[in-house]
């Protein structure tokens, strides 16, 4: 059974997936993802999967066959369960507990060999519909703290699976991230009585150095205090601080501003492995009037981002301004 | 110049090393690293590097001529650089800081092919005097606020050349993650009286199922809530809150425990990429009832830890006691 534990110094919860333990011989150092072979999210191999969820398909078609675009199904090998009970317990002096939790894929397409950055305007907009339609849904479980929803791209990224895809974890606590962030945009609003992203989408405006691109609704930027080489950052203008209150029209331009910033990551970086993660409020109710919500896109060239994970410090070897300039002069 | 700059919502300081950057084709993803071919940390290439600030050599040679068999210098592609002024400013909402600091590479032994893994119990010994020396000599400036050791092996793991090195960085402001881990310490303290890193060790001996050796001064574990597979903490047993307070009885047995836990994990996941990182207070006043220092050793199998850089939440598929059980049986 997975089990949530807590750091006694930090106060970071971890998942233990004790059902994927595997002998030491089954360890490896990331390698390129295997190509060709079997893959459980291609057209015809629906019934491999655990049922679908969600999938967006002709009416003519049945349940778990092909003739889907999007399709959302459980993680097959998932790091949390649905069906454990909530409950926590002590350890000795630790905290612990039970693997609570919904693990779910979103398969982005049928196209084994795409990619979000080479999706249409329908498709992308299609792709962040499953997950808003997920996110609500999910959200509505009172038991569930949090609904993070990211992508993995690339071995090095943390895929295990070529074909392209999504993944959402919610979890009966809040990661310790997120309360960092709500605490600073708190602390910020006490003193400023203003939105500290508000203000960064003020700032960028008016320096105008580190914006890629922007929209009628979002705006894409390298942040000031970018940690990672070509971190982009996504932001509604407006200012909203969950992810679930989403317009219909907005729907659409997210779209279209995240497949653009992945392009251009594409295109500058050669299809580098990226990470990106859409941050918000943990519930309709916090934040209200001091968080924001957004999407962080990290692309790992890890070379020279070694020891940070343990450390807290983070070194950029690129300023954001020169990686605004490139990332902006890609063509779309 | 490099500067430091603060994200204005989590507080994090990041370095941007504006000095380092390059076009974007010079950007790639992490590969082997390339083996053969100059390397200046060779025999005979001392000039090679800025001039050595500390070097274990017999007493006949030469600074920065062959015959040493440790040897300290300052980094010759500096995150940061102690020639610049201490300054700190805004950029409108911003806050930044100019880029002072001590960036060294410990060149661990004058073997190219060898690694800390493998080194003999002499070998390990000098490292670490390096390391203590370097510490002591470097927190004198009371311009630093952290003096931050670590050793990144492998390309995976951020070394940029093969050739053993660890490396110090020194900063005028203390990390994020140490001020969380100090801040932590402190609460448990207030509460309870009893540091928690002691309490830690008094629970993994009661349970005695993460434990993956012990000597005298020393005890290297798998932590409870481990973020990474295999990860391991080596912690003195008795309370000590900062490096540079290590004996030299205490240097002798931390760099046996220290060379055996890296050699485990050579042996058990066949030379992965990791990284180490040792924990301090920041300085001799700061921490000393409450804190307690240790190493934490990361190995890098990151096929599974894909966006924790962004969320801070981490799923391990390997529990420590199966981690301890494994890595206890290699054969020292």
């Amino acid at each position: 059974m997975p089990e949530y534990r807590k750091d006694p110094v930090v106060r970071r919860w971890v998942i233990i997936a004790t059902e994927r333990a595997k002998r030491p011989h089954d360890f490896s150092v990331p390698k390129e993802e295997k190509q060709g072979g079997f893959c459980p999210f291609d057209y015809g191999n629906e019934h491999t999967t655990p049922p679908e969820v969600l999938a967006f398909r002709p009416e003519d078609t049945e349940p778990n066959s092909p003739g889907w675009w999007v399709r959302v199904v459980p993680n097959k090998f998932p790091a949390v369960d649905p069906n454990i009970e909530i409950q926590k317990y002590g350890h000795g002096m630790y905290d612990a507990m039970a693997g609570f939790g919904y693990h779910e894929v979103i398969v982005e397409t049928p196209d084994h060999n795409s990619t979000f950055a080479l999706y249409d305007d329908k498709q992308a907009k299609e792709v962040v519909w499953a997950y808003v339609k997920r996110y609500k849904e999910i959200e509505k479980d009172e038991r569930i703290k949090y609904v993070l929803i990211f992508r993995n791209h690339g071995a090095l990224g943390g895929a295990s699976l070529p074909h392209p895809h999504s993944q959402i974890i919610a979890i009966p606590s809040i990661p310790k991230r997120v309360l960092e962030e709500m605490n600073g945009a708190k602390d910020y609003y006490d003193y400023k009585e203003r939105c500290v992203f508000c203000d960064m989408i003020s700032q960028e405006k008016i320096e105008n150095r580190r914006i890629i691109e922007e929209n009628e609704h979002f705006i894409a930027f390298a942040p000031y205090a970018s940690r990672f080489q070509f971190e982009t950052w996504i932001i509604p203008k407006e200012h909203s601080h969950n992810f679930g209150l989403i317009s219909e029209e907005q729907v659409e331009t997210f779209a279209k501003i995240l497949r653009n910033s992945l392009y251009r990551i594409y295109k500058v970086l050669d299809n580098p492995p990226y990470n990106f993660v859409i941050h918000t409020s943990p519930t309709y109710e916090e934040g209200k009037i001091y968080y924001h919500w957004h999407v962080e896109i990290m692309p790992r060239l890890t070379r020279v981002a070694g020891f940070e994970w343990g450390s807290g410090f983070y070194i950029n070897p690129v300023p954001p301004e020169d990686a605004a300039k490139y990332l902006k002069t890609v063509e779309i």
